[in-house]
């Protein structure tokens, strides 16, 4: 039967000139800390995908976007839950970058660039994928 | 800022043997009548994803499922809304299929044959992706 199996939503924020918005994990996280990650989060009991794609944008970065469409889906194995994560190809449409204590850098870093990046085993795969074809 | 956009979520039901689960659409549908598709559909509001997939699948085909994977995710065009379509690998666990009157055929399909049936336009460019890399 297997683990149970939650959903996360991450969006791959464009400043709409190629580069795309990464951010570090803090030494707040409970793991993965000083990796690069891309914003996003799980999904609250009840709540569609796209508020919780909007929430934990804003919460972890400080911009509102749009969505452009989905870039893909991915699985991440953790102790006690399988989760599905849904990426999305979003774009910022107002603010500036402000950071939550659970990160503690930012970076808009060109798409050809992401995957030299010390990223989180959560998005690493995807991203290596995704950039091949992109 | 483009349509709103909803969640759907689809099944590969494997046999366990290679083979997946097809349904041909009847023409009670609204679209797609007489296309193979895979079983699933939107989700209710306030549902998480495993219990769309749970109720879409026994609806569809009477059956009961485990979840083994992710698969991946696409998305479709509608004419009011845009549809994350989240595709997901699971395993038959126990049922006979037994199609609601959406549907009027079913065929369980060897993975490499699948892109020969004449499938619904929103599983097939997902499924041309997935066999090749499968």
């Amino acid at each position: 039967m297997g683990k149970p199996f939650g959903l996360a939503v991450k969006a791959l924020v464009s400043d709409g000139q190629g580069r795309c918005l990464l951010i570090r994990r803090s030494a707040k996280c409970r793991n993965f800390q000083g990796k690069w990650d891309l914003p996003g989060g799980k999904a609250d009991k009840g709540e569609d995908f796209v508020s919780t794609l909007d929430r934990e944008v804003a919460e972890e970065t400080g911009l509102r976007v749009s969505i452009e469409g989905v870039a893909g889906a991915a699985e991440y194995e953790m102790p006690a839950v399988r989760v599905a994560i849904l990426f999305m190809e979003v774009r910022a449409t107002s603010g500036q970058v402000k950071l939550s204590d659970e990160h503690d850098a930012f970076q808009w870093v060109p798409l050809a660039d992401l995957t030299k990046m010390d990223l989180s085993d959560q998005v690493r795969p995807f991203l290596e994928k995704y950039t091949k074809s992109a």
